[in-house]
């Protein structure tokens, strides 16, 4: 069964190895992780065009996936990166199950008060541009903390110490036996 | 053809009349706009339960929906909103056309630069964590511009003043347009 592994884990500095310790993980479960980097060949170039093929890249690698497992840890902001959100509901229309997990415990709420200038409007928390601040005591956005739920799981949050939020496995680790425990059960077929 | 209207223009305080504004365009170039909140009933309790109640209705009206225009306007950081995002890559694993359109027209390495502590680390740029901003002279994340050049079209971005930001609808009535002439041509089929 294969794993696709999304996150903002490849913008790390030391990617590759990062990338490679999570297919080790895997493996130890019995899963075969497929990291973006799989597709290998020659870097791209820094244009559109480049990026375009790293895209095509990417969806021919999920399509090639049984389920995927998404770091939902928050990324330059309040909510989690936007490229791995993408990927989270590409798998989900395809009917893949989603799982995830988060290196922050908090909810969303708290994390866009504090980054955001949230204030109290009309007995709801908004945000500086006057926009609500969802609450519905996820970790995320509801369609990312939906899709998950929805694949019989629920993400998988740890709090981790900021110098290790991008790097911290432990969570992960947790995600993956989620999944050997789905797969136990007949529900990740 | 049935155009769901993928953004965070729901968490605007007069979403239902901007939601309604965009059917309204929709309906002049002879679409149908399909709102998050044509699934109508009682808002779902702020709860976790209530969360996935709102992305089950919003993944049911994106399966009846022939393709998606999503609001890519950043939002609360450098990239859009997460939950548009989910929603492109959903549209996306079903083979309809992502469109998209942005009321910022600058860069994402710009933005990155300038909320995270962008800066120089051997020849690329890098945030606050040390992790690589890409740079692939797009407006946002690879995956979300990919999905759209993908689609036939490129990403519509017009700068609008701050205020209007999440408001003015000039770059959204062109992306109508544009898939007005994709229709044309037969690409929307």
């Amino acid at each position: 069964m294969r794993v696709y592994l999304a996150g903002p884990d490849v913008f790390l500095p030391n990617a590759h190895e990062v990338l490679q310790r999570k297919c080790e993980v895997c493996a130890a479960y019995g899963f075969v992780g497929v990291s973006p980097f799989d597709a290998g060949g020659t870097p791209p170039p820094p244009t559109p065009d480049g990026g375009r093929a790293i895209s095509r890249s990417n969806e021919r690698l999920m399509r090639s996936a049984d389920l995927v497992i998404a770091n939902m840890t928050p990324f330059r902001g309040p909510s989690m990166d936007v490229g791995t959100a993408f990927e989270m509901g590409f798998m989900r229309a395809l009917g893949r199950p989603v799982l995830g997990y988060s290196n922050m415990d908090d909810t969303l709420l708290a994390r866009s008060i504090a980054l955001c200038e949230g204030r109290q409007a009309g007995g709801h928390w908004v945000d500086a541009h006057g926009m609500l601040i969802e609450d519905f005591q996820l970790g995320d956005n509801l369609m990312l903390d939906g899709a998950v739920l929805e694949s019989g799981s629920a993400v998988v949050r740890r709090a981790t110490a900021r110098e290790a939020r991008f790097t911290d496995l432990t969570a992960f680790v947790a995600c993956v036996d989620v999944a050997a425990a789905l797969r136990r059960s007949g529900r990740l077929s």
